[in-house]
């Protein structure tokens, strides 16, 4: 393109972003009928795909198409093929399957809540009821726990070799707000003698019991039930994980938590916290700068706040060190805390 | 990033995917709370931005970041500014404002059906009543004529000088389901011994004589009312124009549309096709390929036609010969048939 084309004014980008809630439908409506499933199974013909989805041809020759568009599956001649990427996560047979995350991330409330985007603006927070997804024992969360396990097991694999690099010893670790469990699960599987203890509400609590039992780490695995602001943290921790938790609430309640949490740490202790983590500009990198619209959209108060904000919540509650690690190829980062 | 990485699976994309009803949905909140305005009239601190809006402070820098994010904005330290395509399009007081055509992009009939995309792959088209957005007299063409006509200024000029570029002499023209009325117009101001008849139906002329009276060529202007698959066209007209209607229908239905039109056209006369065209691998451009997805929801049988599909419906229907011809800075391109 030349200069001057380039200089021209165009609605694409408007188009392309007016309608860019049908790339979301696309993706759901290829998950429900498992498309991807089915060019996995060796289906690749239009003809041949809608045989296996029970759809009209040409429907899924188009809805091939658009998905090949959108780069999660390839074409030669008629025939379509799964990259990298969908072969991992979108066809059911393979273990790091991501349908079930859509029940959380696309949940009818969501979307209800991402239409009311004008009204959250003007009030500076969600307009959901009571304090929308932090609300105390929000069903969403056990939704959470259920279908975004996949997503989290390969970060908290990661996080777990980043923080724990050379497993040697005990490791006493307190898990808030465990979720599904997994990253206080990938603690105990990455060193043998690390004992977790999972806080979450008692219904979460129940997905995160059942996924310790599989990793085979059930007898290293303890609980607590209730909300992080209420219950007693018990003390002696070498290591707290705060993953993917502190974006829902303000400084102020952070700074709180936090200080619980550098009270219940050992002498030498360390929280880990797993955040989306914006540079200053607060814009870049897109991923990570972006999710704060979702903490908008869905909590009164919550954010993806920068480093420096991060280290300043930590600093006020005591803590004497915070470090910035990132975590390829999530687009999340890690940031170690010492007491 | 190195091979490795690169070969790495990451699940980016499916996170992107199924949040991109959030790029829509902030560009719509944008629109109403008239942010871009604001901006242009040098209001560029969340602060001043959130004043003029009547919105929270923390609201409106939450949603700027995310324009920002989505290029729709620019960011200097806490500032922000219009991107040139923001300031044309954007921008309430901008003569190519584009707001208006949100009504009709983003009408709540066209996000109930395309949340029932699975149901019109099964289908192989629209699940909506009737014949979706084809059936008689549907209201959406009004709001359609009144609202997309700021986005249709620039092609409808570009598509008159290419197609009249030597305007001389005198040259009578047809316009297909006018809607707005756009693009004969533009033939009219383009031409001035152009005559031109526009048919669609009732309401929606009223539009484009409106549009028609305000570009001063009224004396020039004609109607038919009715469909176009019913009603007499005349003859004798040296161009009939069918500007984003084909897509609407299956070849044989154009085919005798198009029979129609060559029987309407004096000897030597033109039919001048503008439309979304797909490569033949019906995946790329993938702004036109992807309209595709769109007449799948939307119509019982429509789609975006490669060009040696459309060559293939005007030979069958008589003509003698077609070409294409790029429209740029647009994504659609016009197909010129002889006689």
């Amino acid at each position: 393109m030349s200069t001057s084309a380039a200089q021209q004014p165009s609605p694409q980008l408007f188009f392309q972003t007016i309608n860019a809630h049908q790339r979301t439908e696309a993706l759901k409506a290829a998950l429900e009928l498992e498309v991807f499933t089915a060019i996995g199974e060796g289906n690749t013909t239009p003809a041949e795909i809608a045989q296996r989805c029970q759809t009209a041809e040409r429907g899924m020759r188009i809805l091939c198409d658009y998905l090949t568009i959108m780069e999660m599956l390839t074409k030669q001649g008629d025939r379509y093929g799964l990259t990298l990427d969908s072969a991992t996560f979108l066809d059911k047979r393979s273990p790091a399957y991501l349908g079930s995350a859509t029940e959380f991330l696309c949940s009818p409330e969501m979307f209800e809540n991402t239409k009311r985007l004008a009204d959250a603006v003007r009030k500076g927070g969600t307009v959901m009821e009571a304090e929308g997804t932090v609300s105390n024992e929000n069903p969403v969360w056990v939704k959470f726990a259920r279908g975004m396990a996949p997503l989290m097991a390969m970060p908290a694999q990661l996080m777990a070799k980043l923080v724990d690099p050379q497993p040697a010893g005990k490791l006493k670790i307190l898990d808030i707000a465990a979720g599904h469990g997994l990253f206080g699960i990938a603690f105990a599987t990455n060193n043998p003698q690390a004992e977790i203890t999972a806080l979450d509400w008692k219904p979460v609590l129940e997905v995160a019991k059942e996924n310790a039992q599989k990793a085979g780490v059930s007898d290293r695995y303890h609980t607590i039930e209730g909300s992080a602001f209420d219950v007693e943290f018990g003390s002696g921790y070498d290591l707290v994980l705060l993953t993917n938790f502190l974006h829902h609430f303000d400084p102020p309640a952070n700074e709180t938590l936090l200080r619980k949490v550098h009270a219940a740490l050992a002498d030498g202790g360390r929280a880990a916290t797993l955040e989306f983590v914006p540079n200053d500009d607060r814009v870049t990198p897109p991923d990570a700068a972006g999710f704060s619209l979702i903490m908008l959209i869905g909590t009164p108060s919550g954010d993806a706040y920068t480093f420096s904000e991060l280290e300043k919540m930590f600093a006020n509650a005591g803590f004497s060190r915070s470090t910035l690690h990132p975590l390829p190829p999530t687009f999340q980062q890690v940031v170690v805390s010492e007491k």
